[in-house]
Protein backbone atom coordinates (compact mmCIF):
# COMPACT_ATOMS: atom_id res chain seq x y z
CA UNK A 1 0.00 0.00 0.00
CA UNK A 2 1.84 3.29 -0.78
CA UNK A 3 0.97 6.05 1.27
CA UNK A 4 -0.50 9.24 -1.15
CA UNK A 5 0.45 12.63 -0.09
CA UNK A 6 -2.29 15.19 -0.77
CA UNK A 7 -0.16 18.35 -1.06
CA UNK A 8 0.86 21.92 -2.13
CA UNK A 9 4.20 21.10 -3.33
CA UNK A 10 5.57 24.69 -2.32
CA UNK A 11 4.30 24.39 1.30
CA UNK A 12 7.03 23.48 3.76
CA UNK A 13 4.39 21.80 5.87
CA UNK A 14 3.52 19.39 2.70
CA UNK A 15 8.22 19.38 2.30
CA UNK A 16 8.21 17.74 5.12
CA UNK A 17 6.40 14.49 4.65
CA UNK A 18 7.97 14.24 1.11
CA UNK A 19 11.56 14.66 2.58
CA UNK A 20 10.74 11.76 5.72
CA UNK A 21 9.57 9.74 2.83
CA UNK A 22 12.89 10.61 0.44
CA UNK A 23 15.09 10.28 3.68
CA UNK A 24 13.47 6.70 4.31
CA UNK A 25 12.97 5.59 1.21
CA UNK A 26 9.71 5.23 1.14
CA UNK A 27 7.83 5.42 -2.28
CA UNK A 28 5.19 7.58 -2.03
CA UNK A 29 2.39 8.53 -4.48
CA UNK A 30 1.80 12.69 -4.81
CA UNK A 31 -1.97 14.30 -5.65
CA UNK A 32 -1.50 18.42 -6.24
CA UNK A 33 -4.48 20.77 -5.11
CA UNK A 34 -3.95 24.25 -6.41
CA UNK A 35 -4.75 26.33 -2.67
CA UNK A 36 -4.36 29.61 -4.09
CA UNK A 37 -6.65 29.57 -7.19
CA UNK A 38 -9.45 30.48 -5.15
CA UNK A 39 -7.77 33.22 -3.39
CA UNK A 40 -6.55 34.91 -7.17
CA UNK A 41 -9.44 34.01 -8.29
CA UNK A 42 -7.55 32.43 -11.17
CA UNK A 43 -9.32 29.47 -13.01
CA UNK A 44 -9.35 26.80 -11.05
CA UNK A 45 -6.88 23.26 -13.02
CA UNK A 46 -7.31 21.17 -9.76
CA UNK A 47 -9.18 21.44 -6.33
CA UNK A 48 -7.99 23.24 -3.89
CA UNK A 49 -7.85 21.54 -0.98
CA UNK A 50 -9.32 18.20 1.02
CA UNK A 51 -11.95 17.78 3.35
CA UNK A 52 -9.45 17.63 6.12
CA UNK A 53 -6.59 20.77 4.38
CA UNK A 54 -3.15 20.29 3.24
CA UNK A 55 -1.36 18.42 3.71
CA UNK A 56 -2.89 14.89 4.49
CA UNK A 57 -1.28 11.32 4.20
CA UNK A 58 -3.44 8.58 2.94
CA UNK A 59 -2.72 5.29 4.05
CA UNK A 60 -5.17 3.19 2.34
CA UNK A 61 -8.76 3.86 3.15
CA UNK A 62 -6.99 6.24 6.45
CA UNK A 63 -6.35 9.63 6.57
CA UNK A 64 -3.73 11.28 8.52
CA UNK A 65 -3.20 15.40 8.43
CA UNK A 66 -1.02 17.65 10.56
CA UNK A 67 2.22 17.94 8.57
CA UNK A 68 4.26 16.72 12.02
CA UNK A 69 2.17 14.00 12.58
CA UNK A 70 2.19 12.36 9.45
CA UNK A 71 6.40 13.29 9.00
CA UNK A 72 6.27 11.17 12.09
CA UNK A 73 4.24 8.31 10.76
CA UNK A 74 7.04 7.98 7.87
CA UNK A 75 10.11 7.94 10.01
CA UNK A 76 8.31 5.93 12.77
CA UNK A 77 10.88 2.62 13.62
CA UNK A 78 13.71 4.19 11.70
CA UNK A 79 16.87 5.89 13.23
CA UNK A 80 15.02 9.16 12.80
CA UNK A 81 12.88 8.60 15.57
CA UNK A 82 14.97 7.79 18.84
CA UNK A 83 14.94 5.12 21.13
CA UNK A 84 16.19 6.76 24.41
CA UNK A 85 12.76 7.56 25.45
CA UNK A 86 14.01 11.17 26.81
CA UNK A 87 15.13 12.02 23.50
CA UNK A 88 11.98 10.76 21.86
CA UNK A 89 10.11 13.06 23.81
CA UNK A 90 12.59 16.08 23.49
CA UNK A 91 12.10 14.96 19.87
CA UNK A 92 8.58 16.16 20.16
CA UNK A 93 9.28 18.83 22.05
CA UNK A 94 10.89 20.64 19.31
CA UNK A 95 8.23 19.42 16.89
CA UNK A 96 5.06 21.01 19.05
CA UNK A 97 7.68 23.92 19.24
CA UNK A 98 7.92 24.30 15.77
CA UNK A 99 4.10 24.53 15.21
CA UNK A 100 3.71 26.74 18.00
CA UNK A 101 6.53 29.09 18.06
CA UNK A 102 8.07 28.81 14.50
CA UNK A 103 5.48 27.87 11.82
CA UNK A 104 2.74 30.84 12.57
CA UNK A 105 5.77 33.35 12.65
CA UNK A 106 8.01 31.45 9.51
CA UNK A 107 5.85 29.92 7.41
CA UNK A 108 3.06 32.40 8.09
CA UNK A 109 5.09 35.24 7.18
CA UNK A 110 6.47 33.47 3.84
CA UNK A 111 3.00 33.17 2.66
CA UNK A 112 1.86 36.76 2.91
CA UNK A 113 4.77 38.10 1.75
CA UNK A 114 5.44 35.60 -1.19
CA UNK A 115 1.81 34.21 -1.56
CA UNK A 116 -0.98 36.58 -0.62
CA UNK A 117 1.32 40.04 -1.41
CA UNK A 118 1.98 42.37 1.18
CA UNK A 119 0.00 44.92 -0.15
CA UNK A 120 -2.96 42.37 -0.05
CA UNK A 121 -2.92 41.66 3.23
CA UNK A 122 -6.01 42.87 6.02
CA UNK A 123 -5.70 45.16 8.27
CA UNK A 124 -6.05 42.36 11.32
CA UNK A 125 -3.05 40.74 9.25
CA UNK A 126 -1.15 44.06 8.85
CA UNK A 127 -1.07 45.02 12.59
CA UNK A 128 -0.06 41.62 13.24
CA UNK A 129 3.24 41.20 10.97
CA UNK A 130 5.74 43.19 13.06
CA UNK A 131 4.79 40.92 16.14
CA UNK A 132 5.23 38.04 13.39
CA UNK A 133 8.20 39.23 12.13
CA UNK A 134 9.87 39.62 15.91
CA UNK A 135 8.80 36.10 16.79
CA UNK A 136 9.89 34.56 13.84
CA UNK A 137 13.67 36.47 14.65
CA UNK A 138 13.49 35.32 18.18
CA UNK A 139 12.68 31.67 17.06
CA UNK A 140 15.72 31.69 14.51
CA UNK A 141 18.07 33.03 17.44
CA UNK A 142 16.69 30.37 19.83
CA UNK A 143 17.62 27.93 17.49
CA UNK A 144 20.99 29.33 16.72
CA UNK A 145 21.74 29.16 20.08
CA UNK A 146 20.49 25.54 20.41
CA UNK A 147 22.36 24.12 17.56
CA UNK A 148 25.73 26.31 18.83
CA UNK A 149 27.05 23.57 20.81
CA UNK A 150 25.74 20.59 18.36
CA UNK A 151 25.19 19.15 15.57
CA UNK A 152 21.28 18.43 15.27
CA UNK A 153 18.41 19.09 17.55
CA UNK A 154 17.78 15.95 19.44
CA UNK A 155 20.97 13.72 20.60
CA UNK A 156 23.71 13.36 18.43
CA UNK A 157 21.63 12.13 15.32
CA UNK A 158 19.54 13.54 12.86
CA UNK A 159 15.68 13.46 13.45
CA UNK A 160 12.18 14.27 12.66
CA UNK A 161 12.86 17.05 14.36
CA UNK A 162 15.25 18.37 12.08
CA UNK A 163 13.35 17.70 9.20
CA UNK A 164 10.14 19.72 10.51
CA UNK A 165 12.44 22.49 11.74
CA UNK A 166 14.26 22.43 8.25
CA UNK A 167 10.90 22.78 5.70
CA UNK A 168 10.43 26.64 6.72
CA UNK A 169 13.42 27.32 8.42
CA UNK A 170 15.36 26.95 4.75
CA UNK A 171 12.95 29.11 3.12
CA UNK A 172 13.19 32.01 5.37
CA UNK A 173 14.45 34.30 3.52
CA UNK A 174 11.62 33.95 1.05
CA UNK A 175 9.55 35.82 3.75
CA UNK A 176 12.37 38.36 4.37
CA UNK A 177 13.73 36.74 7.24
CA UNK A 178 17.62 36.73 7.12
CA UNK A 179 19.51 33.68 7.42
CA UNK A 180 23.26 35.84 7.69
CA UNK A 181 23.34 36.47 11.47
CA UNK A 182 22.81 32.85 12.20
CA UNK A 183 25.79 30.93 11.61
CA UNK A 184 25.22 27.95 13.59
CA UNK A 185 21.48 27.45 11.67
CA UNK A 186 23.49 28.31 8.32
CA UNK A 187 25.61 25.22 9.64
CA UNK A 188 23.21 22.85 10.54
CA UNK A 189 21.23 23.66 6.73
CA UNK A 190 23.80 22.30 5.26
CA UNK A 191 24.26 19.65 7.30
CA UNK A 192 20.66 18.58 6.64
CA UNK A 193 21.39 18.89 2.81
CA UNK A 194 24.14 16.94 2.78
CA UNK A 195 22.06 13.56 4.09
CA UNK A 196 21.98 10.69 2.48
CA UNK A 197 18.34 10.46 0.18
CA UNK A 198 17.99 14.16 0.76
CA UNK A 199 15.22 16.09 -1.67
CA UNK A 200 15.05 19.72 -2.53
CA UNK A 201 11.57 21.43 -1.80
CA UNK A 202 11.30 22.15 -5.31
CA UNK A 203 11.93 18.48 -6.30
CA UNK B 1 14.64 9.96 40.18
CA UNK B 2 11.46 11.63 40.82
CA UNK B 3 10.87 14.16 37.99
CA UNK B 4 9.69 17.84 38.54
CA UNK B 5 7.28 19.58 37.15
CA UNK B 6 7.93 23.32 37.34
CA UNK B 7 4.17 24.78 36.87
CA UNK B 8 1.58 27.16 37.86
CA UNK B 9 -1.01 25.07 38.63
CA UNK B 10 -4.45 26.71 36.95
CA UNK B 11 -2.58 26.48 33.57
CA UNK B 12 -4.49 23.62 31.35
CA UNK B 13 -0.95 23.26 30.12
CA UNK B 14 0.49 22.26 33.56
CA UNK B 15 -2.66 20.39 34.55
CA UNK B 16 -2.08 17.93 31.10
CA UNK B 17 1.65 16.95 32.55
CA UNK B 18 -0.48 16.22 36.17
CA UNK B 19 -3.03 14.00 34.94
CA UNK B 20 -0.75 12.18 32.69
CA UNK B 21 1.24 11.55 36.34
CA UNK B 22 -2.12 10.49 37.95
CA UNK B 23 -3.45 7.79 35.19
CA UNK B 24 -0.12 6.47 35.04
CA UNK B 25 1.03 6.43 38.94
CA UNK B 26 3.75 8.03 38.33
CA UNK B 27 5.12 10.36 41.24
CA UNK B 28 6.10 13.81 40.51
CA UNK B 29 7.15 16.97 42.72
CA UNK B 30 5.85 20.00 41.98
CA UNK B 31 7.77 23.68 42.08
CA UNK B 32 5.17 26.56 41.45
CA UNK B 33 5.60 30.04 39.81
CA UNK B 34 3.46 32.89 39.92
CA UNK B 35 3.27 33.72 36.56
CA UNK B 36 1.05 36.44 36.19
CA UNK B 37 2.62 38.25 39.58
CA UNK B 38 4.55 40.68 37.46
CA UNK B 39 1.66 41.40 34.81
CA UNK B 40 -0.85 42.53 37.85
CA UNK B 41 2.47 44.51 39.86
CA UNK B 42 1.38 42.25 42.85
CA UNK B 43 4.53 41.66 45.24
CA UNK B 44 5.79 38.26 44.15
CA UNK B 45 5.90 35.38 46.56
CA UNK B 46 7.92 33.20 43.83
CA UNK B 47 9.31 33.47 40.50
CA UNK B 48 7.41 33.73 37.50
CA UNK B 49 8.88 31.68 35.52
CA UNK B 50 11.70 29.42 34.59
CA UNK B 51 13.98 30.13 31.54
CA UNK B 52 12.53 27.48 29.39
CA UNK B 53 8.98 29.12 30.34
CA UNK B 54 6.14 27.00 32.03
CA UNK B 55 5.46 24.18 32.06
CA UNK B 56 8.51 22.27 31.94
CA UNK B 57 9.18 18.70 33.09
CA UNK B 58 12.72 18.50 35.18
CA UNK B 59 14.47 14.95 34.56
CA UNK B 60 17.82 14.96 36.61
CA UNK B 61 19.86 17.38 35.01
CA UNK B 62 17.47 17.50 31.90
CA UNK B 63 14.61 19.79 31.15
CA UNK B 64 11.57 19.00 29.05
CA UNK B 65 9.66 22.18 27.99
CA UNK B 66 6.21 21.70 25.79
CA UNK B 67 3.05 20.41 27.57
CA UNK B 68 2.50 18.29 24.95
CA UNK B 69 5.66 16.56 25.20
CA UNK B 70 6.20 16.30 28.83
CA UNK B 71 2.42 14.80 28.47
CA UNK B 72 3.97 11.68 26.38
CA UNK B 73 7.31 11.13 28.28
CA UNK B 74 5.03 10.20 31.10
CA UNK B 75 2.85 8.34 29.37
CA UNK B 76 5.22 6.45 26.73
CA UNK B 77 5.20 2.97 27.34
CA UNK B 78 1.91 2.94 28.92
CA UNK B 79 -1.55 1.88 27.35
CA UNK B 80 -2.01 5.66 27.02
CA UNK B 81 0.00 5.68 23.83
CA UNK B 82 -0.53 3.38 20.78
CA UNK B 83 1.16 0.69 19.84
CA UNK B 84 -0.61 0.70 16.72
CA UNK B 85 1.71 2.96 14.22
CA UNK B 86 -0.89 4.06 12.32
CA UNK B 87 -2.75 4.80 15.82
CA UNK B 88 0.34 6.53 17.13
CA UNK B 89 0.42 8.82 14.91
CA UNK B 90 -3.13 9.71 15.06
CA UNK B 91 -2.67 10.75 18.48
CA UNK B 92 -0.10 12.76 17.41
CA UNK B 93 -2.17 14.45 14.83
CA UNK B 94 -4.71 15.18 17.42
CA UNK B 95 -1.82 16.23 19.78
CA UNK B 96 -0.37 18.59 17.33
CA UNK B 97 -3.67 19.90 16.08
CA UNK B 98 -4.49 20.71 19.96
CA UNK B 99 -1.45 23.31 19.97
CA UNK B 100 -2.55 24.76 17.03
CA UNK B 101 -6.34 25.17 16.39
CA UNK B 102 -7.53 24.87 20.07
CA UNK B 103 -5.03 25.79 22.65
CA UNK B 104 -4.23 29.37 20.85
CA UNK B 105 -8.32 30.03 21.31
CA UNK B 106 -9.73 28.30 23.90
CA UNK B 107 -6.65 28.51 26.14
CA UNK B 108 -5.71 32.10 25.52
CA UNK B 109 -9.49 33.44 25.95
CA UNK B 110 -9.57 31.96 28.44
CA UNK B 111 -6.40 33.80 30.03
CA UNK B 112 -7.46 36.79 28.42
CA UNK B 113 -11.13 36.61 30.06
CA UNK B 114 -9.83 35.10 33.72
CA UNK B 115 -6.63 36.19 34.33
CA UNK B 116 -5.96 39.48 32.35
CA UNK B 117 -9.68 40.76 32.59
CA UNK B 118 -11.29 42.03 28.95
CA UNK B 119 -11.01 45.70 30.05
CA UNK B 120 -7.36 45.22 30.14
CA UNK B 121 -6.65 43.89 26.77
CA UNK B 122 -4.44 46.32 24.00
CA UNK B 123 -5.81 46.54 20.60
CA UNK B 124 -4.53 43.64 19.31
CA UNK B 125 -5.59 41.67 21.31
CA UNK B 126 -9.23 43.02 21.29
CA UNK B 127 -9.08 43.15 17.69
CA UNK B 128 -8.06 39.11 17.76
CA UNK B 129 -10.78 38.59 20.12
CA UNK B 130 -13.78 37.74 17.73
CA UNK B 131 -11.64 35.41 15.64
CA UNK B 132 -10.36 33.56 18.22
CA UNK B 133 -14.15 32.91 19.71
CA UNK B 134 -14.56 31.44 16.60
CA UNK B 135 -11.79 29.88 16.12
CA UNK B 136 -12.56 28.35 19.63
CA UNK B 137 -16.26 27.28 18.71
CA UNK B 138 -15.44 25.62 15.10
CA UNK B 139 -12.24 23.55 17.50
CA UNK B 140 -15.26 22.37 19.69
CA UNK B 141 -17.80 21.21 16.94
CA UNK B 142 -14.87 19.62 15.27
CA UNK B 143 -13.83 17.31 18.53
CA UNK B 144 -18.04 17.27 19.01
CA UNK B 145 -18.38 15.59 15.28
CA UNK B 146 -15.09 13.37 15.65
CA UNK B 147 -16.38 11.85 19.21
CA UNK B 148 -20.15 11.38 18.00
CA UNK B 149 -19.25 8.21 16.57
CA UNK B 150 -16.45 7.52 18.94
CA UNK B 151 -15.73 6.91 22.84
CA UNK B 152 -11.90 8.53 22.47
CA UNK B 153 -10.41 10.59 20.65
CA UNK B 154 -7.47 8.06 18.79
CA UNK B 155 -8.86 4.03 18.33
CA UNK B 156 -10.84 2.42 21.67
CA UNK B 157 -8.94 3.23 24.12
CA UNK B 158 -8.15 6.69 25.95
CA UNK B 159 -4.98 7.91 24.85
CA UNK B 160 -2.51 10.95 25.48
CA UNK B 161 -4.52 12.73 22.76
CA UNK B 162 -7.16 12.54 25.17
CA UNK B 163 -5.64 14.12 27.90
CA UNK B 164 -3.97 17.07 26.01
CA UNK B 165 -7.11 17.56 24.39
CA UNK B 166 -9.25 17.44 28.13
CA UNK B 167 -6.76 20.04 29.50
CA UNK B 168 -8.62 23.51 28.39
CA UNK B 169 -12.23 21.99 26.70
CA UNK B 170 -13.19 21.25 30.12
CA UNK B 171 -12.67 24.43 31.49
CA UNK B 172 -13.83 26.14 28.24
CA UNK B 173 -16.49 28.13 29.53
CA UNK B 174 -13.88 30.08 31.78
CA UNK B 175 -13.27 31.65 28.79
CA UNK B 176 -16.81 32.24 27.75
CA UNK B 177 -17.47 29.15 25.69
CA UNK B 178 -20.57 27.10 26.12
CA UNK B 179 -20.50 23.53 25.47
CA UNK B 180 -23.95 22.76 26.13
CA UNK B 181 -24.28 22.53 22.02
CA UNK B 182 -21.60 19.94 22.21
CA UNK B 183 -23.42 16.89 23.79
CA UNK B 184 -20.54 14.34 22.11
CA UNK B 185 -17.88 16.68 23.90
CA UNK B 186 -19.50 16.79 26.96
CA UNK B 187 -20.06 12.61 27.46
CA UNK B 188 -15.86 12.62 26.85
CA UNK B 189 -15.61 14.52 29.29
CA UNK B 190 -17.51 12.47 31.47
CA UNK B 191 -15.28 9.45 30.38
CA UNK B 192 -12.23 10.66 30.83
CA UNK B 193 -12.93 11.99 34.40
CA UNK B 194 -13.88 8.30 35.09
CA UNK B 195 -10.68 7.12 34.44
CA UNK B 196 -9.28 5.00 37.05
CA UNK B 197 -6.30 7.79 38.92
CA UNK B 198 -8.23 11.09 37.51
CA UNK B 199 -7.85 13.97 38.97
CA UNK B 200 -9.25 17.89 38.77
CA UNK B 201 -7.53 20.50 37.92
CA UNK B 202 -7.88 22.14 41.56
CA UNK B 203 -6.09 19.14 42.76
Amino acid sequence: MTPILHEYAPSGNCYKIRLAAALTGTAIERRSYDIIAGRRGRRRSSPTSTPMGIPVLQLGERFLPESNAATFYLADGTALVPSDPFDRADMLRWMFWEQYNHEPNIATVRFWMGWVGEGNLDDLQRALLPGKRAAGVAALKLMDEHLASRAWFVGDAPSVADICLYAYTHVAEEGGFVLEPFPAVRAWIARVEGLKGYIPITA
